[in-house]
């Protein structure tokens, strides 16, 4: 069975009968622009880290239906009889191809709530049957990108993914690992992520490889032969301190060799007091030269307080609590219409969902974002604007959610953050921009333009992120609008 | 890009160089016996459902190393200088077979902490090479059919699910989406998870339809047009009062032409609230066959608590928290190691993982399950048994976590679990076994087996889940022999 993403069923029913309907009532090229955002900060953190634009690549590039997929839309009935799709419909989507524009930031920009990361405008159809699996690949590598730097600041030495066992499904499985490695760690134990995403593997041994020799000690030697230039032992099979004691006889045989133990893993038990011995045992045993690896349930909080503790530690293996991002196993971007036309030559009309609260109040017009920098380099300030509208003289954003915090931005240097992802339904991002090792040099540049406030763990400074003035007050107008009218 | 989980490099690369080194050393003949379990309850509840099996057999079916797998193993450099895979090695790989036995519990059974689900049995290196894309699997689905079982207990009327937008990638929506429905669901959102699994799909509107109309009444109306044996209009994106007025007027309109204006779905705000006031508003209409449909961030401790209000609702729309298994997303099952031999007709011989603790300690031994009946049908106890050693006659099963705790279980009825899944490496699971909507029917069955007091949301009662008295007698011994000799 396939599972690429590049489906076109990959979608929501309602994508696909809400494309029949615009079809048939004679809406079918009426235009539409859509911004994908999210409202919170994932893990109650001060960033997060955008990633799944180049799987979004990938699913333009593959979106078409097959004529097995006509067929199963044609078997589908309505639930009150008859047949869910009709004939002109099917036949349409049998010859589909897509026709968007796609804007969105460059994989591993650090990116604030309530800016938009990708923009799609084309047919309101099109967009629409894009937004599901649109939504899953960059709300969930956003997600596992963010977790993976939080992570790997915490860590400061080498962090190894390892979460395939756990993750949720073999295809999460692999862009989570390639998300990881995006957000900042040195490897993934996956081998076929490494292949398809060109991204470093690495591994040690398993519990299971000390069972299957008679003892311990044989275990570690005849891994050390396998495995001379790349030797790490787990020794928390039977007992840690004689796994420690066999890993140190080891260590010295290798060394008489003219080799070297690389190190020592410990993945159960208290692993900060277990490492504190483990390293005064191999200190004294002259083996310095030799790491501890830890492993076990870490997640960024728990490697923090191992760290805290003044652990001395070569390497950390994360599984687990970061391939499901375990605290926070989604992120929640949304997908909102912002302005329609009827036709492509047309002036942009704004639309707006409104809801009870003012965080679910969506932002109107055709949107891209101007982060502004201090002279340190430190960025100062996100605007959200139109990109059919001038900006006020001023440059002074406006928190969407509360009117009178504004601040001025006049003068300081800015770049856009928007780049084209497709053209005219055609991928256009270039193979350096899918590139995951490039993206994560763009997540370690762009965490340095944060301030360290930002980075905190916890209750982290909050950045601004705000409305373009006018923008703010046109929205303004067309919340009294609707609810005048309605 | 092909993303189908029958992919040998699916793995952690670990599994693959141990591969290498036991092949090395001698003991790629070396036999094992791997058991993949879980230890604790899922989301605090009373039961799990098994799930992931017709993944695993679809995993066994596929799993070669293509040349090009090969080629990149070939290419990985050792850490310390060379290549970290041998030719000769490789040159296995790319003729390699599997020749495992694999059994499994059949999809759709209900299973506990500390029972076996999975047995993996054949040359050490296979089994290990099968660990991380079987824990995949088996892990993830497991875990979300069993959210779904208990969100439609809470439920009781029809669930769908359309959790796709913020699964964990596309994969693991798509078999997110067959797990739901096995665990209970009438229907999924997702389409490709209805083409390739062949289960029901479902949608309503999104409230950019409303947006994409000059008004929502002529919103309604189109839409009702393009859909009027199956209405159902999403009353919230401007103001709900006014949303269910509009449909009414529609649900009238059709009235008169004959049709039925099916239902109202409101997706924000104080659902419950919200549903009491449509109700009464419908019914004062004489719309008392329009039925309500609530979504937006549900899970099963809302919608009971919704339930528990006496909200009237038709069905339920649920998808975040179901498809991520939002406030546990991993099983954390495992795959340990209990019996080993060096050629294919020696006699087992049993291994351990000693650990600090007790509940980490694993069972040695070729393992089965038996479950046991009340004569009044619910289920009394399961024996995890060895099926090479004769079982006590006193057929009592012991806590594996604390020896004072027995139950007898003599005379009772029994069955046991495991059904062959993979024999010499081929799968053997028929296509019923595999189909997802007779698994649900095993749920629907295997619920009505718990006793009330299992199925209680929290702090449910503990299903006695015990080793044979001998076998947790052997354990004892072995375990003293390892303390003894390590």
């Amino acid at each position: 069975m396939d599972m690429r993403l590049n489906q076109a069923l990959l979608t929501d029913l309602y994508q696909l009968t809400m494309a029949q309907g615009y079809w048939e009532c004679g809406k079918a090229d009426t235009q539409a622009c859509f911004h994908m955002y999210f409202r919170d900060y994932p893990f109650k953190g001060g960033y997060a880290v955008a990633c799944g634009m180049a799987q979004l690549a990938e699913l333009v590039e593959g979106f078409t239906f097959s004529e097995e997929d006509i067929a199963y839309l044609a078997s589908l009935p309505a639930p009150g009889g008859g047949k869910l799709f009709h004939k002109g419909f099917l036949d349409y989507l049998a010859d589909f191809h897509l026709s968007v524009d796609i804007d969105a930031v460059i994989e591993g920009t650090i990116v604030f709530p309530y800016e938009p990361i990708v923009r799609v405008m084309g047919p309101a159809m099109e967009c629409q049957m894009l937004e599901t699996a649109l939504l899953n690949c960059v709300n969930f590598e956003t997600l596992i990108a963010t977790k993976a730097a939080r992570v790997c600041l915490a860590a400061q030495s080498p962090v190894a993914e390892f979460g395939l066992r756990r993750s949720q499904g073999a295809a999460g499985g692999l862009w989570a690992s390639r998300a990881s490695v995006i957000g900042g760690c040195a490897s993934t134990s996956n081998v076929l992520a490494g292949k398809l995403f060109d991204i470093p593997v690495s591994g040690t041994h398993a519990h299971s490889w000390v069972m299957l020799f008679d003892d311990e000690l044989t275990a570690f030697r005849e891994y050390a032969k396998a495995f001379p230039t790349n030797c790490i032992l787990l020794v928390d099979t039977y007992d840690v301190k004689q796994g420690i004691k066999n890993a140190i006889t080891v260590g010295l045989e290798m060394r008489e060799r003219g080799e070297r133990l690389m190190g020592i893993r410990i993945d159960s038990g208290d692993l900060s007091w277990l490492a504190k011995m483990a390293r005064e045992m191999l200190d004294e045993a002259g083996l310095d030269d030799c790491g501890i690896v830890l492993s076990n349930d870490l997640d960024e909080y728990s490697i923090k307080s191992i760290r805290d503790e003044g652990t001395p530690v070569m390497s950390w293996g994360v599984g687990t609590k970061l391939a499901t991002a375990y605290d926070q196993p989604t992120l929640g971007g949304v997908y909102k219409l912002s302005a329609t036309k009827d036709v492509d030559d047309a002036e942009w009309q704004y639309t707006l969902k409104i809801s009870e609260s003012a965080a679910k109040l969506t932002v109107p017009g055709v949107l891209d974002v101007r982060r502004y920098y201090l002279e340190d380099g430190r960025i100062a300030g996100d605007m959200v604007f139109d990109v059919n509208a001038p900006i006020a003289e001023d440059e002074t954003i406006v928190d969407p959610m509360d009117g009178l915090r504004r601040k001025h931005l006049l003068g300081l240097r800015y770049e856009t953050l928007f780049q084209p992802l497709a053209r005219a339904g055609v991928s256009v991002l270039s193979d350096e921009d899918r590139d995951a090792m490039a993206a994560q040099a763009r997540v370690k540049q762009g965490l340095e333009t944060l301030d360290e406030s930002q980075k905190r763990m916890l209750n982290p400074h909050t950045y601004p992120v705000g409305l373009e003035r006018t923008l703010f007050e046109r929205r303004l107008d067309l919340v009294a609008r609707l609810r005048g009218i309605k």
